[in-house]
């Protein structure tokens, strides 16, 4: 794909828009002080991404559980992780607000800025394994200046399952080459580009906090790579 | 459903929010102008409207035609029509061009007022049998402040089917009665009604043209009737 091609622009959102990680834990803390909960919210976010998030999904992959959404497969594990952390004590409404906390993750300070750049020049959507509820709250909630919104769900198939990318490009009226994915993640790109997408690599090297890992290399095929969503508005003309 | 109790609103678009028969006529004027035909394009966007659109999902509904999105029967239409009204040597670009006249409609004057104020309060979608792309192409042209996009396309189904109010309540994760259909059609929001949705009727006098037969009365059922969509958001507290 030659960049300039591209007409439609879609972003995976944890960790590559929003900081899930850090927000979650400020959630969690901001919980844990109305209560009255000592936790070490980092971890009990980790978990609950590792286990809950991917891990959730890659049940529903293999048939273990039936298609459910995020926000089911982040309760099914927020169930276990509550009283493995002593947290015990919350009514169901509590329970639900904290579980859509991950529907007010907030964007890094880059994201909004960069956004309202690309969107005068590109089509721009969310395409996250997130529900759709999810990121249409967290869009009002925090003003990611989204056109519409996809998500995985809308094919009940995760990505990188090749049927969400050619979903992406089938609901926006284009061609698979007129749409780049933007991801922070190189195996969600590397499936994009195999279902004939473009790609824009913006690595984020605070998604696992001050102590995460090293960023992945980009591969020598993708198409851009910026150090965040101005510098890529920089690079594609917007 | 009491008006008070709705979290979303989801909105009829063709009649409702955009004038599609004036923005059609507009439309033809210029091809005609640009072209040197000399067409009767008000009867020619009343033919698309009625054949292509009406007549396609009817086609559609009957299984007489596969699952196809509005796009492809307004093509389907567009090629009958061109020829019947003398209008030949199009390119496929300005064929194509002329069929996405549909993604380009203008809103009524008041409909960016009022959901400009109706989007404090509520989230906000469009719930049309126009396609995903039509809907979210128009609303980059126009303006329209969606929160997301709901199209008839996600479950494959046309209005009124009740596969697609579901679906509405569904993919915004709140109950049925927490979305409150906007229409300008009494049979529209009495689908709406029967499949639990609230109900705002919003009677466009002007859709089909100053000659236009007179509006429907409301049933008594409506939970709110309004003039337009700033004294909708005013009766809706918003």
């Amino acid at each position: 794909m030659s960049s300039t091609q591209a007409k439609a622009l879609v972003f995976d959102v944890f960790g590559t828009v929003v900081d899930w990680r850090g927000s979650v834990i400020r959630e969690g803390e901001a919980l844990g002080r109305a209560k009255g909960f000592e936790v070490d919210w980092a971890r009990f976010a980790d978990k609950w991404r590792e286990q809950g998030y991917h891990g959730g999904m890659n049940r529903v992959r293999s048939g273990e559980l039936p298609w459910m959404n995020a926000d089911a497969l982040h309760r099914l594990e927020l169930d276990e992780l509550l009283p493995k952390y002593g947290i015990g004590g919350l009514t169901e409404a509590e329970i639900d607000r904290f579980n859509r906390a991950w529907h007010r993750l907030w964007p890094w300070p880059d994201s909004i800025p960069g956004l309202i750049r690309l969107k005068r020049k590109f089509t721009l959507a969310p395409l996250s394994n997130g529900s759709f509820a999810l990121l249409t709250n967290m869009a009002k909630e925090t003003g990611l200046p989204w056109d519409c919104i996809l998500s995985a769900e809308l094919a009940r198939k995760y990505k990188p399952d090749p049927a969400t990318y050619q979903m992406a490009a089938d609901l926006l009226g284009v061609a698979r080459d007129e749409v780049m994915l933007v991801a922070a993640h190189v195996n969600d790109l590397r499936a994009a580009q195999a279902a004939g997408l473009g790609t824009g690599y913006v690595p984020r090297p605070l998604e696992r906090g001050p102590d995460g890992p090293p960023v992945a290399a980009p591969d020598a095929t993708f198409d851009v790579v910026a150090t965040d969503f101005v510098d890529l508005a920089q690079k594609l003309g917007a």
